[in-house]
């Protein structure tokens, strides 16, 4: 499921700006990683503590502060205080069921995406069904500021190692763009990250379909019905990021440059073929449900066909035997010879005519 | 249900600016609440007429007045006068089948929402089937003055208490701010209460779905319609509220300034959030709908088989049992000593037969 | 039915502006009546013919001139050349399959719009069964002029009785008020009448569903569609009038002050709730009639339940009588004393067995 | 059928402006009409070449050329030649499979359209069932000069023979307006032809009706789905006039005067009256589909309801006869005297008590 | 299938520029043609490096270089290097997933495409059903330089050819015109090949409806589901063109001069016409799977109507049979000289009776 609202009905009432963590993942503590990085320079500190941070401000380098877990509320309002953000921000940063949004302010940018993997345990538990897969909706906020990134994620993941493998390789362009490019990266890495999701749905889809061809059962119904539940939610996931990136795309912020613009275009195009693959499977797994729904029915007809040729072969038959069985005194075709034997043509011959009639209406 | 219209249609005919009450609920009297503060002071005195009110007129302090119960249409009329109110306006705060809706008038803000609350009834009350619960749409009308805000409620609840004690605690950020950012806490009320709605609808579909994988019956429809039908309602109030949040954002009116816009932008979210939910439970319910209507037809297809399973083995025994129950006098086999005997071979082998093959046929 | 096209296709090839009534009512001769009235003044002359209206035109007085029944063709065609009224609007007025719309000339507006309102033959009418209801469609025409006020009606009725009743009231602020706020209160005369319709439909979708829940049957099928068939029609009549109004709202005609804006955004609500309403009406037929669908298929396999049921206890049991009813000269059974009483354990045991069985799979 | 790509397929990889007819009407030879006039002038001159219309080009009337057949290639390629016309447009006019459209070049004026007409076969022609008809799909391209008006048709008709009519009446209106006004007299007879064609359907969809509440059978489903598609070709043909017509109003090219504009806004008005009765066509049949669909059920029912009275009450006497029927040796009741008469209490007890039983059920 | 994912999710995390060849085509070399034209020249050199192409850069003749098969990745590496094309365009061109889109930079405008072409092997492969037919989906790159234009296609075909012979034709229009023309020209080859598809789909979708009156089986269910799959994918393809040439006209660069708009207005109206067919052959397959559904319904109540006509014929006679086979010693009937005959003649009027009843019920 990607949400359930126990969480936020039971905010509701809360002065505008608390700051309670709202998500289903149980990270224990957070975890702090920074990446500083100039054309010419790159450092990796280890950071324990939020005032850790301070020192990079003066620096003119640019600095992409990753926090995973969410669960330690102080760091996020230490941040919070630090760097001026307003405490609405910060509420929705921990609130992990945010709508994906973009929101400027005169310093700073606000992004919100939902990150989407396959949960793990969904192929490693043995216990769930092979064509079950849950999906795990992480939120990922971005804060844009002048020269530092700051990533909340929710779950310890190796999302963004790709993109820390391209920054630590000296030559590669990210070094010497700003923030702006380093945003795209992220937003990049982020969307990207559907398309594995897409191929996971797409094994699915042709595994229920080869299913449907060979023998359908009411799990197959089940499954159909699970995928256009994943369906609806990844859906609510994935098509809010076309409004996000398009606002991305007109804004006119000065934190990010027009140079950028061409590679927020190619964002832009991977997100419209993301959600028309999402309108598709939805279209293909109505399709299978007719295609179901179709063989119930054709199942039925074929047993109704048995039960038709049975019962119309044999219930005349045994009328005439009934005939002969009765015990009237004077029935005169009881005592003649040949009797039993023309009566056997009959018991042959009647049957014969159904079955050729049935063969005719093409029910066998 | 969200409305009869027979209340509506008997006004049909009547001048505009009429003031009758048209409402569902029974509240006898008009209860008046006022809660009147500053920064710096908090004052919550009992007031019994409308005329109290008019001395906090020169007060420089916010006055927020919260009127419960709409039956006293004197109260309404003398408010309307006092303070100059349209006609129009209080016609539609007296008649609750308004559509949210956001007016601007020189001097005042008119907005009208439904608040949603799962009646209690249906909780407690034991002859409610458990699955069926039923919403309560109360109309909540918001005047927004210079330093007043009138709230105009049919139920006495106690959903605006959380908000009233924030505003008790002096150093909340709601005592150092304008009538427009008390608006802006009041809708952020209302519209958080549906969350509790929807978590609610969230167990009910998840019971429904677990009573359809289990044994559904005709029941089951009936509460999947039941369902529907309220999320009908639901939908009618709530998709409006889209548009509602949406022109207070737009509006450039005095009395709302640009340092609330983040707040409405947060509830704007919401909104947002719970509709793209309603929707998504529109989809899931039609999801329900299809496998009710397909588990009935794997219902009927067992039926059948065995039906054709009993059928198809005995109908061809009773015929050979009637063929020796003739009485010709001249058949043969009657005399043969292992006649009985072998015909047993054929009871037993002819029934092993069919059972494999319709084992075969995975009818078994 | 809306419209048959019998009467519009006879027409096609004639040149534009042919005045020939098109219509569906058989109102013999045309009925004129006129309220002449100023703050101070109100008249009500007995007028025969179009020419009696002319000395009202150089009264100050606002005269609202209501013609009922439009087979007299010369009546409105002398209006159009005393009024200077373009001959197309008047081919408008006359041909009464006109989709509401709201079209602005120098001198005058024209407004068309559908009265509805619920056949009193089906109430009447014994022949008629209880669920089906027939709408009137009457096509009603408003000429408004600098102080002239012309409204078209095909039916003699007392729909504007009581607009008339308050204009007589001498207090009313309708009399204080110009032609645009005579043109609001007829609009909003017409659309109140929907309500009246609606709570019809909603009566009657109440009755179909009590009737799906208790007993239904292959006239409840006829119901529905007969009502989404009659909503069909209802929502082309309804849903133009949101444009039209808002055309009004959006037009800055000389004819329209400013001051009547307010009053003709209360028509407005009025009418996205009545299209509201006609949209989830039609929501919940589509609901009955999946009720419906699945009901019959329910019924279907109670029948399929009794038929295996017996079936399947009485075929077995029948082939074992047979077996003994053969005549096989060497049958030791036969000559067994506790032969028959053994036989009858199984006879009761069986049966039994089945019952428990079939109790399990909940077919009983 | 609206149209078969086979001749547009193989027009496939030629160069733009290509003069090839396309298109499913064979008329041999083109026949061209020539009406021309002014306000006190009318010639209607037999014409045999293009040659023949060039004269006319320095007269000051209005000349309306009516070419019917395309055919003959070379005569729209003279036309174009001679009055310097667009290859493409050329090749829009006699490639008839263009979708309704309005181009404005700077001499000229294009506009393609579907004239619909109900083939005369289907109604002649005694082969073809009663409730199919087939629909022509004419294309007619107008092309508007300065004082010159070409209207291009397939098929040779009487289409504008009323309007000549008109033309002719030296009184009529026509006559003293311009070619912006015989446009719109052209497109107006060509739209008011669908009126026509609704009428043909709707009195199709009421026959269905019927058909359906008395006996449907699967011809029934074919009817429908016959109509079902004939409604998505004119849905294709109508539904673009919208747009043609509207931007025909935006126009304001020197060619259409704003005087004529109140006459299009008519045309636009029936354009739009048509759209909606083709979608409510469309509701109408679905709803029809679902009523047969339900029929055929409920015959089922009761097919299977009598299977079940009649399997139920015999099947249990049979066995009971069976009983008395064996060979036993020991069977006390054989001998009793009223043994056999007992039985037949039986015989007629259970069966009455069965049909009380189903009566109750309302099988019967 | 359009497309499987498998490819672009392994790129997921790469830096954007990256130039890998992701697609589905097996072309082993990448083959380079050029046309090099003025309207006075034509030259078709043989060209084996991309080097053989800079010294047509220096010529005032239009350039027209085909690539065919991409998996050679250096030679779209040199181009992108020598004419100084984006990296991101360059990996576009590799990776053939690309939504069909139009991008203009300062020095040459980007266009893909999707080629659509009924696989030929569905159409020699004898083991492939016949009703099945596989597309192709190749991706063409289009870009335009000042005198260049350079296709990028997967597959080496034919497909230009035509065009290739119209520029080869001294005399043709195209020789005189620019690179705009030229563009115009290569699109519109691709355009046009739908129509070819769409007369295939169109077939099938007649074959299926003949297949459908004539004896549907789950084969045709099959059909049915595979070409609504396939329109799924064709619709994906060609909906965006829409957009895609919207955007071209709506362009202003000056590469595209407005001479040329009008030939891009008539790709436009091709486009048009194909998403529109494409729409309406996706309501004709779901009126198709309506008949299917249907049929299948119609086909059991078929066989139940002579299950039911067999059962309920010769089970009460059967019963009666039973009743005289019966061993009581008091049965006076058995001795009676004319019971039997006259049981004959129950034996006789009871199934005419049955007959006719169920004739008159229309089920024989």
């Amino acid at each position: 499921m990607l949400e359930s609202y126990s969480g936020i009905s039971k905010k509701a009432g809360m002065p505008p700006g608390s700051l309670v963590h709202v998500g289903d993942f149980d990270e224990e503590d957070t975890r702090i990683s920074v990446v500083d990085y100039s054309p010419g320079d790159l450092e990796e500190p280890v950071v324990e503590t939020v005032e850790d941070l301070l020192k990079f401000r003066d620096k003119k380098s640019i600095t992409w502060v990753l926090l995973e877990g969410l669960k330690n509320v102080e760091v996020t309002e230490l941040i919070g205080r630090h760097f001026d953000i307003h405490p609405l921000v910060l509420e929705d940063i921990l609130n992990t069921h945010q709508r994906p949004k973009f929101e400027e302010y005169d310093d700073y940018l606000y992004i919100v995406l939902k990150g989407l993997t396959v949960a793990d345990e969904s192929v490693a538990n043995e216990s769930v069904a092979p064509d079950k897969f849950e999906v795990n909706y992480e939120q990922i906020s971005i804060l844009v500021l002048n020269d530092f990134v700051f990533t909340f994620k929710e779950q310890k993941d190796e999302l963004f190692l790709p993109l820390i493998q391209r920054i630590r390789n000296q030559t590669g362009k990210i070094r010497s763009l700003g923030t702006d490019y380093l945003t795209y990266a992220i937003i990049d890495s982020i969307v990207d990250q559907n398309f594995v999701l897409l191929d996971t749905m797409d094994e699915r889809i042709d595994a229920i379909e080869e299913e449907l061809l060979d023998d359908p059962d009411s799990c197959t119904l089940t499954s159909i019905q699970h995928l256009k539940r994943e369906l609806i939610d990844i859906r609510r996931a994935t098509s809010p990021q076309r409004e996000l990136v398009a606002a991305i795309l007109r804004s006119d912020h000065v934190l990010f440059s027009e140079k950028v613009d061409i590679y927020f275009r190619d964002v832009y195009d991977h997100v419209l073929r993301i959600n028309e693959s999402v309108d598709s499977y939805r279209d293909m797994l109505a399709g299978l449900l007719d295609i179901y729904v179709s063989s119930i029915s054709n199942k039925m007809n074929e047993v109704m066909k048995i039960l038709t040729v049975f019962a119309s072969i044999f219930i005349p038959l045994t009328f005439i035997a009934g005939i002969y069985g009765m015990n009237f005194e004077y029935m005169p075709e009881l005592k003649w010879k040949w009797a039993y034997p023309t009566l056997w043509v009959f018991f042959v011959t009647i049957p014969v005519a159904l079955l050729i009639y049935f063969k005719k209406k093409k029910w066998l």
